[in-house]
Parts: C-alpha cells; sequence; structure tokens
C-alpha cells in the first residue's frame, strides 16, 4: 500500500531520540533546535494586529509583495546578493522540500557536507537523488579542497548551511569565493541555508550569493525571531527555479501563514542583537565548562556543539546521558560516523550549568 | 536543471485565469475559493491568546495532543467515523500532499471525479500515478455505477469530495453505502476530504469513513472558520498510513503553525450556522437568478454552481464574461471538459446581484 519513495527516507535516527525523550521526565534538555526566547512583543503585536485587521485569508502563493520586496532589498543590501526572484515558504524546510522535488532528477548527485542537518540527505534520497557526502571533519570546515574530489559528471547540486548545524561552523568570505569558483566551474547549483545567520559571533557570516549567482538562498526567521512554530521562510535566487517552486507551492503548501506574512512585512529590521550577544555567552560559557575534558571545536556561529564521544560509539554514550536525565542527540543522526554527538545550548544557563555538570561526569564509561 | 516531475505538473489553466485576474480592476468577483466573512472572533481571541503565551514554538510533527484528541472525538461523535489514528496538517492541501507521496506508485490508478478540485489530478500526475477520471455529468453525482467501470487492477484509490469543489454536489448516505461496497469488494483505498462539510444546506452531508474503515478523511478549517491563510487540516485514518504521513511531514512541512492548532484545539465548537444559513440565502439568490437562462444543477452544498456555457467553449465564454469585468472561472481548470464554467457565491450579496446581472446579459454571442 505504501509507495516505494518511503522507503527511502530513513528517520529512524530521529526517532529513537523522539522515543527516548518521551520516555523522560524533566530532562536537563540540551537537545532543543529553536532559541530558547519567545517571539520578540513587536513583532507578536503586528501578528495580533494582523489577526484583529482580518488578513486570516490565502495569500498569493509566491507571498506578499510587501514582504518579498522588503527582502529581496534586505538581501542586497546587508548580505550583497543580487537575487533575480523570490518566494515566501513555510519555513526553510518548506523551501527545501520544494527546492528537492523540483531540481533533483533520479540519479542526481548532490553534494551534502557530513555531518550536517538531515533533511538535506533524506529529502535528497526521497527524490531519487544520491547524497555525496563531504567528510568536514575533524574542524567541519567546507573548503573547495574538500568538495573537488566527490565533483562527478553526475554532480547538480552543492549544499551549504553557513553556520552550520549541527557543528556551528562558518565558512568565511575567503573559503566561499574558492568554493564559488569551483562550483562555476563545474556549473553547479549550489543551494546555500542561512536560517542561522543571525547567529554569528564573529562577524564572519557571508553568504556564496554574493559571489556566485547560481546560488538559491533558502532562509527564515524561525531561529532569529523564535518564531518555529510560525513557518516562516523564503528562497531567493535564479527565477527560472523560484518559477517552478512557485508553480509546486501552489499544490502543496499553497501559501506561508498570512498573519505572519503580514506581521514579517512590518517588522523586518527586529533588533535581536541582546538575544545573540546572550548566546555567545551561553557558547563561551559551555566551551569553558567542557573545553578541558572532550575534543571540540569552539563554533563560530549557530547555538551548537559537536564534541567526539569519550568512549563507546554514539548511541551508547548518549544512552548513557540519557540515564543520568540529559537529553543530548547521538551524531550518528547527522553523520556518516557514529563518533560524536550534538549539543545545544538553546537553553536557561541553568540548564546549561546542569548539562556541563552531567557531561563532565561521564567522560568515563 | 529542473526535475523531470515537473513537467507532469500542469498549472497553465488556474495561471491564465490568474494573469486575466491581474489585469482586471475592482472586478466583479464571482472566482473566490474562501468565504467572504472573517474568522470567529472567539477563535481569533484563542489565536491572539495562544501567540501572546509563547506557544509560537513548533510543535510535535503530527500535532498537539489535545487538538487530535478534540477532533478524533467530534469526529466519532459527528460523523460516526472512528478513526485509528490523526495528524494535524498544513491545510487539506498539506494532507493530500502527503497523502498522494505516500501512497501514489507510478502506475497506480488514482479514480477521480470529472469535474474535481485542481489538486487531485496534478498530484496524482505528479507523484507518477495516473489519474483515471470518472465522468458526473450532468448531475455531479459520483455514484458506484460511474465508478465500477474504471476499476482495473492498478486501481488503487478513489478520491471522493462531498460536498465538491466546483459543484456543490452532495453524495447521500445511500449513495456513498454503495460507492463502500464497491470500494470494500476492490479493496481500494478512499480519500474523503471532506473540506466543505459545514456547507450542507439540506442536512445531507455523511462522511464515507462512517462506513468503510480504508478511509483517508482529509478535513480542516479554512471553510468552516474562514481560515485558509492558517493552514489548519487534518489527516485522519489507519494508523499505517498516517505513521507514513507523519515520517514525511517531518522532513517537509516540520509541523502546522503552531498558534493555530492551540486555538483551535479551545474553540472547536465555535457556532457558525448564522454563516451557513447566510450562504443558503446566497445559494438561492444565484439560483434564482440564473435558473431560467442557465443549465444548472442547484448545489446541495459547499459555495459553487457549475452551469453550462451558454455558446462557444469555457476560455471563449469566460474571456467575454472578463470584458464585461466578471471573473469566473473556466470548466477547464476542473475537468477534461470544456463546457461548464465555475461560479462562486462567497462573495457580498451584492457582488451577487451584480454577477447575475453580467451573466443573464451573456447568454448569447
Amino acid at each position: 500500500m505504501i509507495a516505494y519513495r518511503m522507503s527511502k527516507l530513513d528517520s529512524s535516527g530521529i526517532r529513537k531520540v523522539f522515543d527516548l525523550a518521551q520516555k523522560m521526565q524533566n530532562p536537563v534538555n540540551l537537545s532543543i533546535g529553536q532559541p530558547d526566547f519567545d517571539v520578540p512583543e513587536e513583532i507578536k503585536t503586528e501578528a495580533i494586529k494582523a489577526i484583529k485587521d482580518g488578513t486570516n485569508k490565502y495569500t498569493v502563493t509566491q507571498g506578499i509583495t510587501e514582504l518579498r520586496d522588503g527582502l529581496l532589498k534586505r538581501l542586497q543590501k546587508e548580505r550583497g546578493v543580487n537575487a533575480e526572484s523570490i518566494m515566501i515558504t513555510s519555513g526553510v524546510s518548506g523551501a527545501l522540500t520544494l527546492a528537492c522535488m523540483v531540481l533533483v532528477n533520479p540519479d542526481d548527485e548532490v553534494l551534502v557536507p557530513d555531518p550536517a542537518f538531515v533533511s538535506y540527505k533524506h529529502l535528497t534520497n526521497f527524490c531519487g537523488g544520491k547524497p555525496v557526502f563531504i567528510d568536514t571533519y575533524p574542524d567541519f570546515k567546507l573548503t573547495a579542497a574538500r568538495i573537488q574530489p566527490h565533483i562527478t559528471k553526475k554532480t547538480k547540486i552543492l549544499v551549504i548551511n553557513s553556520p552550520a548545524n549541527p557543528t556551528g561552523a562558518i565558512c568565511t568570505s575567503e573559503e566561499l569565493k574558492e568554493v564559488a569558483e569551483l562550483a562555476k566551474k563545474h556549473s553547479l547549483l549550489v543551494i546555500s541555508d542561512e536560517i542561522y545567520h543571525d547567529y554569528d559571533y564573529n562577524q564572519e557570516f557571508d553568504s556564496i550569493g554574493r559571489y556566485y549567482e547560481k546560488t538559491l538562498v533558502l532562509d527564515g526567521f524561525s531561529k532569529s525571531f523564535a518564531m518555529t512554530g510560525w513557518r516562516m521562510g523564503y528562497a531567493a535566487g535564479p527565477a527560472s527555479i523560484i518559477s517552478e517552486m512557485i508553480k509546486l507551492q501552489q499544490y502543496t503548501f499553497v501559501c506561508a501563514p498570512s498573519f505572519a506574512q503580514y506581521a514579517l512585512s512590518r517588522s523586518l529590521g527586529t533588533d535581536i542583537s541582546k538575544h545573540i550577544a546572550s548566546y555567545q555567552k551561553k557558547r563561551d560559557m559551555m566551551y569553558d565548562g567542557l573545553k578541558d575534558k572532550y575534543h571540540m571545536v569552539k563554533p563560530a556561529g549557530a547555538f551548537y556543539f559537536f564534541p567526539q564521544v569519550p568512549w563507546g560509539t554514539d548511541e551508547e554514550f548518549v544512552t548513557a546521558a540519557i540515564q543520568k536525565n540529559l537529553l543530548i542527540i547521538p551524531g550518528g543522526v547527522f553523520s556518516e560516523r557514529r563518533t560524536h554527538f550534538r549539543i545545544s545550548y538553546a537553553a536557561t544557563d541553568e540548564t546549561i550549568k546542569r548539562g556541563i555538570d552531567i557531561l563532565n561526569n561521564l567522560t568515563k564509561q
């Protein structure tokens, strides 16, 4: 009864974590993929106004003009990206779904960093493509030198996620320029997932879209404005691709939530610098608390660490952590390797401190 | 660059209408697929409360338990449907997308009424399946007798949409029982799109889920509560199917908008009977205004008429209407035939009256 393509969608890794998590009572939770603060008040006020004003109906599929224009201008001004076209999507996951379905033919090869956010691999597989992993251990840097050996005649897409989930690594401008050169040489399409761009602690963030026009920038507001439940993202890039994504959105997602589109169109400039400063402190607290006992890279962005497990496999180590009431995620969820684990510091300082204590008592089996 | 499957997604018909509509200034618009009233105040109040309270984050993929449980109970109580499992989706379109991707294998045959809502055909094609059309002209009744000749060994799914878009036709309980018998005999899965169930002017609505357990009920709140922009739907049916749809939702839609889930969980019982009574009057006004000059069936539900064009093809007639500033939709968007057109009466009484006048002056070329 179930279609063949579902067999290509493996969710056993993340399911196992969900199952474990559901059995835990009030865990020390360092597994969360979203900020611990709420949507900024000024955006909530605009959202409430939008609902009261009756902007509760379908928008055009591509999203309201005010928001699309505002975003194109910001992309140009803040990232130097001159995108031909833009559409509003239901989160970055919505944009990524549309992009994969519109672009990935069976047997197309898609270059995916390893480790990386789960969906790149799974959606590529779901569309019949072949994810080709670029090993970025141990420093998690995605460089032209690491990408180059994996390019074949079948390579169609390169996925970049900077700042990265689950590592927090950021590609510098120099690194991106080299990657752009390589992509250009082989005429690859670059999908640049920039959802964590505001979590950039050393002011290093740059978009490859500035250097390479065949870039599809995916971004959204889930992480910057803590509105993961509002499902607000966008895709910007070549008009020939965006127009096909809009066509598919008409029959699938229809449109991104209306009230949120109106609210965001009026509050794109909301200042979240105090939150970013607070997250930088959380990063430092976690790094200082764990660096003596764990092999880990100090991340430049996002809100994750990806340390090496001190013993056993990733699942064995995470199982031991869960027995101590600490919820973290085994690296195998994000990687072909079973040697690391993901910590999120999107948590209260108190939770981070308790997590550090538990981890420092777990270094020996 | 674009994947092969996009060539199976034809949106030229509906695009043409959008393009025409955009050129019209302040048209008499009888093309709208959503109610002309706003979200009921009590639901807006709950939504605003949910946003203020900070329920702005991801929910679990399948949707919040309060809402799922509430809906299962209502399905049992109001429609006699004992669904094994339920999930919250981003509108009925979201549910339909997941269902098609999870169920339709290449070469599977999907029985689709003709005329019908556009997505059944297009999503089936997109997934590599073959839509097989059941001609329901001239009365638009989907009956076992009409379905039976189209069943082959490859038939996997039967789509029912009662009350129907674009015809307003409703399947009676007797008709559904016969269809259920036929589906059972051939072990078909029934996808029952019940989004218009509240727009039921003769108290005839029934769910085939009451008579056949291999039914996937798709429904939502876009039409009942006028919240098309909130993207709130659900799918209820066999657990083996829902669990696969949840797996796919994790990587695509992620979750339906959070605030709306919380708001609805507290306001499922909202009374919209005054709106339904008003829509019944609009239906009668339109029927009485057009019945002498147009071949049309008086619809029992939804908010559409699907009359025969009095001359020319559907596109020729609609083009003439647009020249008179009336926006309606050519039947070919919903059908393999080019002989009818869709009128929506989701409009003010004044707009309906102006539309009737224009149509009555268009009966001769």
